[in-house]
């Protein structure tokens, strides 16, 4: 998933930078990268862990000189953090620093294809081969002192071969100026956005709330397909690069944007609401009803507070989530599951007790977290338990960025195997949902229809992993190896 | 403020009060210590930091054997942490742990009278002369072998000389057998729960949520002035010490205490909506109208989702708050203070512009972080706005273990700056208000009333920070003594 | 092992105790602590590691204020370190702090004993029980206000009990003053030495070398049954407290003291070049000749020089230490352990080929690391190899203090598996060292005998690693105890 | 200074270049780095700190896969280490990892040349613009499957440009197969070593003690101005690239080297042993009588030694050094800089009192600590003291690659101001020796001799930094701009 952040401004750049990449620290905690332009020099400091602990020392956010530069957040998709791996990347011909967010899914033919050019590439990071392709056809258009031209041609070239999804963000001299660029693929499904401060200053990221924490304003969405241009105090220059197809993730507004950033205009909390309203009228009409609702922390509060205020019932916060656990450090033997669960989401047994409690969740994937609150749930003495996911079920991995397991381990699949294209009929999905509310002894369990999400959103989007239409195809072999990748992953870890 | 957590079990305790303090953790982050009862030994481990982190080694908790023991979390009131302070402390002779939650207002005379026969406090915290009289009493009554007369007895003489308001655990033989103290003095003021396993074993805490995660049931709120003597397996004896004058403090139901703890058989969160619902009452009366009710999180939650409940107006998460920003190490120069603080806490324009909305907080002490909060709401196009307040103004310093500023520090003296005992009348109260609301620059600012307060509660309780009105005495000269401590404390940091 | 350090001085002694420690280090590098004594408080700071990481943050040191003060570096001997067990010690009644280097034989009994009044000891380090007597006995005979006598009858009680080999340090009120003592038994096996400023502090150290780094000069041993009682500016107080039986250890003057500290009014060194000069000729009258005499870094270096001044060959440094190494992490199967050795202890060929070597070390306890040096001199081509050492071998474990490894580890055992006290024959010890020598395939192994050590220091001294004739009694089951434990430690680390 | 080691085996490498970077951790503690080179890919790790920390992980190791690698050790030239710095340095096309030991003086031509051809230097270490010109040469010739004959053109080109004192290896594919590159700039300044293993490996270091870490045998020195191409079972191919003028830095014998590193054929210590005996006759020449010659260790143990046998005097460890002193950490007004001085280096007093003694130092460079040491020299009672220096004075930086102050922080410059090329005379070295002695309040202060030096190292040297005679012309403009550089961090720092 990851974040990524662009700034070119009239003022020394690497504190905001620093300030806009906490921001976006909910994308990726694992390592952080700043790396800036300094006339020709690239100062540039990366570490492993959370960007208050990289940046504490001021000594180091004193080296990173320059007006123009890129910062980057890393989510831990492989094993344990590796340093070589961490964003921006560069490339010393002819200067360029680059950081993405997204997934090539094409990094093994770049690789061969960039190997066959004599190009080695140092590292795992499938930003780098799109960097690498982008700086080499810029040299071999012109040895130097490139063109706006140049750079134009050289990024369409680049995304041309690059299949997959991403927003990016480079830095480098164009017509001898610091330049910052700015690109997000034709599908549009990672998402962008262009922010310019009461300066002139541009900043290009992956979600809204970094410009917010920089005091920009939001300008907009990247425009799939373009390129921009970015230099303080100058309208941004916008070159058409491919022919756009844009269909947003979805997935990016039920779950994994910060409700606080706005995308196409909206905020992403608005979209929650919707969600959470239409969700309560396809729950309605099943003929339940309730005195309490109640969302898991943190994700799915606004769906929950909709949802309450389209059911008529009060909305209550009956979870309290310990903002201090980490990971669960002592021994299996030693305290049972469900006692390490409740130091990290206690439940309150007044919200609960003798009550018809609907229970909100923002979506399911491998389905054991989930399962385990509700067996929690049912020590508290509810009259009745409804579970409501305000997203249809996760029945297709997404290779486009989020780390969603392989097809058998989406806990969907066991009670709806073999799922057509389009998503299930109404009927299938009540059946399944009827199946597996036995297995959790829940009351009731309601997904939202895909025609739900269609209705409540009325955008067009990528919805690939609840109806597998694919926007941007991915051929049978490339599933297989990043299916067997993640498993591999999976297995080693 | 801190928190404590004493077990004794059938099994290793160790594992428990390691998970059991994670709970508490919002009590205190400086440090963290464990010490257990193996026989005749105290394995123990102190750190510095979280629990987690201070406890992840899995060889420091298995050197921590035995079936009883005494776990704390410390609050860091004085500068940076020193580990010669943490709790639990122990005194060799008669081999007793003891840690606390509280404050104890006459630590220097304890200090005094304890040398004088010759016995050296070695740090600054203030349930050591606790341990040292109780210790120093049971010997003398007995050199070895003490019985449950010989324990009641010197806790009752330690009760008599120490003043303050606290909870406390100690763990020692009593008739040859492990032996887990609780006793809360008969103030009250400082929480304290009892807690049982199914299979008998005893918890005694600072509050419910440290038994919820030892999957324990609460039997009930530590009665004040009474020593409960616990062992596995056996009903509690209980030992009258003291008579008891309960007034438990108000400000742990308003502020500090986690909203899923039970205390006096009622979840602190009832509490919470109580206020955010007479505090409407009150705000309605004055004749204002709203469209949007947006707490500042977290704390104010449910006393917003009451508040609109009862004025009918949405409630909507109106901030999102930053779960990794940290302290901001950006130098001033390099960043406003109100981008600062929008890494930390990002207002959502939507639930803002053209709306008149209330903003909820949950009290006021020293000011600041709500100025720069409603500087950012009126950039954010707000129509009117009115700050409601679920407490009474901070007219009082706490001398009984909240960490509530010295008199000058509070602000709402500088509104009320001679306030009698008792409380302002709601006309003081209402013209105080709209002074300190024209300098925040909002349509209206409310405090509960202390008479809505008492009205919600319906409970006897210390509210001497809102009425002045100290259950304890403490004579002027300590109070001086606290102020000048907490100043020079202030001054040094 | 261990080394303490006292200081009472007329300005603030934490600046020294840290600067004395670092020249202790060598007999101690697991843990570090400082206790000093301001009035009644006892400031204190203990850690893990060497003495300049401890105390290198500045506001350590600043804490830790008044002109009396106690230093301890700890040997690691069990496993890894553990805070709990780090010295200086403190009794809060009567307010006393120790720290001793040395031996505890009957801790067990004393432990039973202590617990028996009801005293428990909290840490598995051998000063505490000496501490807790100590303090018991004070409190017994006045319970405050304690002078000079009943320090002394205290300790000379405390001394009667206590069984072992050890020198301690203790600073607290005497005749309301601050005082600092100073205690070696009277076996005196355990090496203490009194220094004094220009201007007439006092210091108390394990070695002389401490001394040295404070500027102060050497007085000279602390006298073995003697109480000192230290003021600056006062002469110091003596008390006879047992009778002396004076045999200080040789295995410190061997190896384990710094070649610079004094002992007996001699430099440890001077000792050393007596050695090497007697084992010269004892070698010489085996009818052996060489052109090279090499030493082992660094303890064998002063017996190499005179060994080669003796015999009238070069000495030469012909093995070079690596500064930088620690424990080799490379896994055995990557590299061999010889190429490991290497990384360690490099030979330098041209000192070794072609040539007569005499190596010389300076003892051998487990045998292992000799061996494999000598496997590595082999491959250097010399024409012969004669392998000294200026000591006899050891025989006897060692009860007093030195880590020396139980009968069954000492290499020598295999050679002459039941010595008689009083240690070999000549002829005995030559036909050990023969078939030594052919197991190590060198062309001879001369231990230095026990009358040519004798004959050496010409000093009464317990040497029971050698002869087997303990000064001190250890009774049989006791050996059996310690030696168990040394197994089991031995087997789990 | 630093180290590098490269290695081309049958086997994997990184255990091997993590054993033999330890071996060569002397010549810089600062970073460590290894880039290892399987098939296309170029796993590595750098970072901050001693070999043995920064590989400590197994896994860590384990990840730097492949049987041909690069290591470097990096000194702390400029101020506190910055990782990206660190090398090897790599470079994605063709695919090259390079690390180096020397100084390149004209750095800053090289990197404004590579920006012409928009090559952007991504740190400010000197064998970054020595790698760019290497691949850049490498690429234009062919863009992929480099020749020996590729690579043998593509150095000698970039050596053309390349100015300063040198040695490198690198490692790319040639010929479509794995190798290793060994050059050693034609000076010859920089050492430099050939090794090969028992089963045909190879490696190329900084010093031949990597070899010894590594269990390989020393072939010899790398031959100045030739390209080494290295495979492992065969012999290596040699090219010559320029020709050689060899000049090896005399300033690695005395002082940088590690005695048991063999260059030319002859070990160091060799050479330090005649350096000590030449010395000897020089001072005895001057009339002068002794009886104690007493190195400050570690360097100048072997000169003393020879020393002392020259003029029949005993050789004595006069001064032991702490192995565990770090950096002063007490501030100058608690301890006096001499007892701050005896915590690193402690005289003993037997061997200076009433004795005339010689001091045997390996070279004066700023002064300052030989001057500190003498005076705690002179409280130890001698009857007479000489200072006796093995190496000439210190007259004329370095601008090869020692860290050697500007002009004006040279001591021997106060003496000497105005020096002409070619060293003092006998007759000027002796009256600055007078004024110099009398300065440091010693008997005599006796510096070799150059023409001494010529004699008793009977080789062709660079001895710039004696005679000012330098080899490689260095214009005044660069050593100004070197000057200042210094200048600028030693003001920083």
């Amino acid at each position: 998933m990851c974040g990524f952040l662009g700034v070119i401004a009239s003022r020394p750049v690497a504190p905001l930078l620093c300030q806009g990449l906490q921001a976006l620290q909910h994308r990726g905690q694992d390592s952080a990268g700043i790396v800036t332009v300094d006339g020709p020099r690239f100062p540039m400091h990366h570490g492993l862990g959370l960007v208050r602990d990289v940046y504490r020392e001021p000594e180091v956010l004193a080296r990173l000189t320059g007006s123009l530069g890129i910062g980057h957040v890393r989510y831990p998709t492989i094993g344990r953090g590796v340093l070589d791996d961490a964003q921006p990347f560069l490339d010393r011909r002819p200067g360029v620093v680059m950081a993405h967010n997204g997934n090539i899914t094409n990094y093994d033919e770049l690789r061969v294809e960039l190997l066959s050019r004599s190009i080695h590439l140092l590292s795992a990071c499938d930003v780098e081969p799109v960097l690498c392709l982008f700086a080499d056809a810029l040299v071999a258009a012109r040895p130097r002192g490139h063109t706006l031209d140049d750079v134009a041609a050289a990024l369409a070239d680049t995304a041309r071969r690059t299949e997959g999804a991403f927003s990016l963000v480079a830095a480098l001299q164009v017509d001898g100026r610091p330049t910052l660029l700015a690109f997000r693929d034709p599908s549009g499904i990672r998402p962008g956005v262009l922010g310019r401060s009461a300066e002139g200053d541009w900043a290009a990221a992956s979600e809204s709330v970094a410009l917010d924490a920089l005091g920009f304003a939001t300008v907009g969405d990247l425009p799939p397909g373009e390129l921009l241009v970015l230099r303080p105090g100058e309208e941004p220059l916008r070159r058409k690069v491919t022919t756009p197809a844009a269909t947003p993730c979805v997935f990016e507004e039920i779950y994994f944007a910060r409700p606080d950033s706005v995308t196409a205009g909206r905020p992403v909390v608005d979209r929650r609401y919707a969600l959470g309203r239409r969700l309560a009228r396809e729950w309605r009409e099943r003929g339940f009803a309730c005195d309490r609702v109640i969302p898991i922390p943190d994700t799915s509060r606004p769906a929950a507070v909709a949802f309450a205020e389209e059911v008529g019932a009060p909305y209550r916060e009956g979870f309290i989530k310990n903002r201090y656990s980490g990971r669960t450090f002592i021994m299996a033997d030693q305290i049972s599951r469900a006692d390490a669960l409740r130091v990290k989401l206690n439940p309150i047994r007044a919200e609960f007790e003798g009550h018809r409690v609907v229970v909100v969740d923002d979506s399911i994937v491998r389905g054991s977290t989930v399962q385990r609150i509700l067996a929690m749930v049912r020590t508290q003495g509810p009259r009745e338990v409804h579970l409501v996911i305000h997203a249809p079920p996760v029945l297709h991995p997404c290779y486009y960025g989020i780390d969603m397991s392989t097809e058998e381990e989406l806990a969907a699949r066991r009670y709806a195997p073999d799922p057509r294209p389009g998503g299930l009929t109404l009927a299938e999905q009540r059946d399944m949902e009827g199946r597996w509310a036995a297995d959790l002894a829940v009351d009731s369990l309601t997904f939202l229809s895909v025609a739900g999400l269609d209705a409540a959103l009325a955008e067009r989007r990528c919805a690939a992993c609840f109806d597998g239409r694919y926007p941007v195809p991915v051929p049978a072999e490339k599933r297989d190896a990043i299916a067997r990748e993640r498993r591999g992953v999976g297995s080693g870890s």
